[in-house]
């Protein structure tokens, strides 16, 4: 039966883990876990998220790593993945098999075993949907992005804009950041920037019922960005936007967090919710969320 | 914001759970569970497992209903469900909210918060993912397809064949059926019927190193199947497939579970791994998976 050697050669392919009685192979995975549990699911659709011609690999990679970069949002550890294809016909055999490889290695990278999901067929572009579970570290809760609190700063890993020159399909999910930062700090809220700055912001604006000042000469623009513009809208980024009390941020600021750059880019405020950004001349106005802004 | 709007509105109409600490509108919903979790995640595609036209209250309610037809095949209760769409743009209107209402609704059915998921346009065949996370009951363990035993009786709920006419779309997973049976027996091995019989059969057999007899008189077969080569290979019945010692089994077919009637089917043997077909006549071969066999 090929579903049968289709199992056994992941089965071969994925780490063991104590938490997976059960996986891939039957009605469902079993798992034993301890503490609060997170949950993310996402899904990938070609020609949007990732480009016909686009390396297999990449693609397999880029569905997995989008819901590790959640599991990194919320300050977790990943326990367990899935995935779901749905592939044209034509896409059956290498593509498909390019498409597990690459969900394979990432999950082995971090330690992650492959423990169920589903291969469909469709006459239209391939949507992939990955689900990870994952867990808080002992002692630890899920941070969320309600958490932010008036009178803390607001800090991104990394640098940002121009996503989709290649980075989209190669980004590491900040999962080593988020285990170095919850074991060192208490971030209030904390996000990863899949839809883009001025978006992100937002949300986490929204769900703190908070007021955030982005202040627009310190975000980090990527070399691949086209300006301060593309670096608040473009998307795709993978990074962690979060809060920390003052003194705390500066140290991050200073150490950077597993390797990773990381800067203050602005103020939690009370008041909002809302997002502002403040320039050089100390100009401030409302940023849209997902609007494009002009800075010259 | 739209997405926001979306979000209160899935808020409002999806039950309250001590499981839930966090749901739809974070980076990862939150939960906390005890005992042992099973995890199962089902793809529909538009023109495959359902069709254009179908009702989009009807395809939301399937969606759901696969994956928790695989909670109820592993003997454990639904505590989370997610839900991933890929939508074409003429379906971003009453056919989305109606997909939405039909999970909502089938989810409440069952008590079952949805807990998260993520709507991502496409220009083909709509893809809809559902993910479905279980608990086993207090004391109890996951039931798992590699438990049958020598010796067992197989059992099934319902009548095969013929799904496709509707029932389908409108079956009911067989979740308190399954719970009445693990409340008072100890199934060995069970499985779910989406492959059909003679397929899903083969699975139970090969998952747990045993032969399956199955007899061919004794198979219920729906008003809706064109005979028993229907109710063998159609698929998509979503009824449990089960095995328990035979004086339980004799007894479970006596009373059925939950309303739902429940026949003896078939006997578990040493050998194989293999499912056997037996005759009125006591004639028998070997069934192929999956493979059409005509009975006159």
């Amino acid at each position: 039966v090929k579903e049968r050697e289709l199992i056994d050669w992941i089965r071969g392919r994925t780490p063991v883990s104590p938490h997976v009685l059960v996986g891939i192979g039957d009605d469902a995975a079993v798992l034993e876990t301890e503490g609060r549990l997170v949950v993310t699911t996402d899904t990938l659709v070609e020609g949007t998220h990732f480009a016909t011609g686009d390396p297999p690999v990449a693609v397999g990679r880029k569905t997995i790593a989008v819901s590790l970069s959640d599991v990194a949002a919320m300050g977790c550890r990943p326990v367990a993945a899935f995935l779901a294809v749905a592939l044209r016909a034509e896409q059956s055999g290498a593509f498909a098999q390019g498409v597990l490889e690459g969900a394979l290695d990432i999950a082995r990278e971090f330690d992650v075993p492959l423990a169920g999901g589903d291969t469909t067929g469709t006459t239209g572009p391939a949507v992939l949907t990955s689900t990870l579970l994952g867990t808080a570290p002992v002692g630890r809760q899920p941070v969320l992005r309600s958490g932010a609190k008036p009178g803390e700063k607001l800090l991104v890993t990394g640098a940002l804009g121009g996503s989709r020159a290649g980075r989209h399909l190669s980004f590491v999910p900040r999962l080593r950041e988020a285990r170095e930062l919850v074991s060192t700090a208490r971030p209030g809220g904390m996000i990863d920037l899949s839809d883009g700055l001025s978006t992100d912001a937002w949300h986490l604006a929204e769900e703190s019922r908070v007021l955030i000042h982005l202040f627009a000469d310190r975000i980090p623009v990527s070399p691949e960005a086209a300006g301060l513009g593309s670096a608040l809208d473009d998307g795709e980024d993978f990074e962690l936007l979060f809060t920390l009390p003052a003194s705390m941020a500066r140290l991050v600021q200073e150490t950077g967090l597993a390797g990773t750059p990381v800067t203050i880019i602005g103020d939690v405020l009370e008041g909002g919710p809302s997002v502002r950004i403040v320039d050089e001349e100390g100009g401030e106005r409302e940023l849209a969320p997902g609007g494009y802004e002009h800075f010259a």
